[in-house]
């Protein structure tokens, strides 16, 4: 039995409500050795409070030593095995930038590349083309008409795009045309087994048509294609949980990242004032809340220990209008660490904290990675979080007599 | 996706340098209830500093209550899951005693024992003859000679001795001799399956000639033949990690399993001096050091509390001249525990310490298996830890995107 069919087994409907505050990149190191981490440094009464009241513990992204992506990190909070449910590159790139895939698209990531007089590379990164000037170059590949399938032509950043093609019978196993290096030519689309052929074939002539459109570009002359990617098949929440979900997000990925698990997103916010105004504006017509807070990500790739730490201040600070709301299970987590030391995503557990009326007390009386070493939940796979949540929302019912 | 797929994708070369550790049987038992297990009584100034420094946890070799022995207990702390990956006993026992098998190799266990006139077993282990004595009767049945195979036989001590057929199409999927009976004959060697019908008329060959060579002796006239295996399928430490992986180990048995996971023997050491110096002397040919220390285990197994303590706190004056080479990551740890007071192996977990740059603080300042229980690491299982060896190592990319 999987776990997802556990789930499905258990679920149960009622008029609970629960909020997953996800803190991108929440986890860190301190600056010196033995130091303090960024949550551990910052001012977090709010917090603090909660963690008197909740349960915590500390979260593995995936597996121990394994630092996640985006896609996998949220992936696993939301419940799925991000081992099993995969987002091909092509797929989270177009999630990324807000593009909302459908059942009959491919997508593939694209880069700009510089070919000299024999169409063999010498730019891998079209010399790293500034945006403007690559989005003029996207507009261009616009004008690319297939047969039988509709184009999609997207700016990403820089010398990166996304092609999304839409059809019927169309298929994900298509090899990259990225040599992955320089002097030789960018590679045929070629199809990795036969239900992938006419993909293949449409790539091709998507090829064909861009490499006359692009041929009086200096930097731009030539494109590679990779990660082709149908959108990845994942259950749903209110199938697999029976949960009404909402997505609060600023960023394009976050937002794509919940829609592919059938969450609704709820309006336009660009900042925590207005995620608040938003969450407290929906609170009434969902059952769960996926709140996202970029932040405490971009200042640890940042390197900004600082800033990094002002940002988990703010999010605290946010806390009480959340509380106001009532929500019966609150999860405060991260989807990943990042600590300004590495300025990347790494490994490292992530501290996380769920508040609800049936925790059972485990003494901390602070909310960070050292203290959640001591919490109720211990250290576990972000993948069972879901479970946890779904229990103290009294949605589960009883697995066998 | 399984992990090694998972490791395979991630891996990464660099020129970091990890060192792992293995305290045999590191584990124990206080003698009395409350009291102290062995690691806690011994005097460990240089690693409850590195535990001040790195991260600690609690290994569980296999599952919780799962003792293992050698094989599986290494393998696991290798990041081989012992239950996906497991080594023969007649393998292992080959293992054990240094031979190094082949691919064209299958090895069994032979017990000498002793037969009446009809041919019924009397006495299961020959009345424990003596090892000098046993030595000459496995040097007659090297006399032995089956067309198309080349056949060895080697004492292990007392009644047991390894026999290794080399040939084409050998298996070992053919069924013990051993009856685990007396008044009754040996069994003929059957063939589990018609891929291992050729070993299974080897194996009657040689039961057949060694009956014979055998006629006149008195107490080892018979003999039985258990766990035939092939060597088993392990991939290498340079195929999954990228790792170019030395072994300094004194026993056979450590030497052994490492040769099965692709590591090089380096080395004749036979004290812990000798191994430092071996240490030193291949530090920079090498991004993997495996180190195995066996006294911990052999003193719990002696049931002699102090005489472990001891060899701890010769493992601990050992520690300076390891971190003086710098490695970027050392592992402390155990491949089982061996409380002095079972006189055995056991299923507890095992104290474990990794040291390194990228270490989260715990707030611990010793090593003992109490302190590890509040460590970083949390407690998990042995396959993983290997994981966390490469993460620290900085060789492992991102999962996902």
């Amino acid at each position: 039995m999987t776990t997802h069919d556990l789930v499905r087994e258990l679920a149960e409907k009622n008029t609970t409500k629960i909020v997953l505050l996800v803190a991108d990149g929440l986890g860190g190191l301190p600056i010196e050795p033995g130091g303090k981490t960024e949550l551990e440094t910052a001012k977090t009464p709010n917090l603090d409070q909660l963690a008197a009241r909740g349960t915590s513990g500390s979260s593995i992204p995936v597996l121990p030593g394994i630092t996640p992506g985006s896609g996998p990190g949220h992936l696993g909070l939301f419940g799925y095995d991000p081992l099993v449910f995969k987002i091909g590159r092509g797929a989270l790139e177009a999630t990324g930038i807000g593009f909302e895939l459908g059942p009959k698209d491919v997508a593939a990531r694209g880069n700009f590349c510089t070919l000299d007089a024999s169409g063999l590379i010498t730019d891998r990164r079209a010399g790293r083309i500034a945006s403007e000037e690559s989005f003029k170059v996207v507009e261009r590949l616009q004008g690319v008409r297939i047969d039988g399938v509709e184009t999609f032509v997207k700016p990403v950043k820089e010398h990166r795009f996304v092609v999304v093609f839409r059809g019927d019978g169309l298929d994900g196993g298509v090899a990259d045309t990225d040599p992955q290096a320089v002097g030789v030519a960018p590679l045929d689309p070629v199809a990795n087994s036969p239900a992938a052929a006419k993909t293949a074939a449409v790539a091709k002539e998507f090829v064909r048509q861009a490499r006359a459109i692009l041929a009086d570009e200096k930097k731009a002359n030539g494109m590679v294609l990779r990660g082709f990617a149908a959108k990845p098949a994942l259950p749903t929440y209110l199938d697999l949980y029976g949960l009404r979900a909402a997505a609060i997000a600023v960023y394009p990925m976050y937002k794509g990242l919940a829609r592919l698990v059938g969450m609704t997103l709820v309006g336009q916010a660009q900042s925590l004032d207005e995620q608040i105004a938003e969450l407290s504006k929906a609170w009434n017509d969902y059952d769960f809340f996926f709140f996202h807070f970029k932040y405490t990500d971009s200042t640890g790739e940042d390197g900004a220990f600082a800033e990094k730490v002002k940002r988990i201040e703010e999010l605290d600070r946010a806390i009480p209008a959340i509380m106001k709301l009532s929500p019966d299970v609150l999860v405060v987590t991260g989807d990943h660490s990042t600590p300004s030391r590495l300025k990347s995503h790494s490994w490292h557990p992530v501290p996380t904290l769920l508040v609800a009326d049936t925790c059972r007390p485990d003494g901390l009386t602070e909310f960070s990675e050292r203290a959640c070493l001591r919490g109720g939940l211990g250290m576990f796979e972000a993948k069972h979080l879901m479970l946890l949540a779904m229990a103290h929302a009294q949605r589960f019912g009883k697995y066998g007599a």
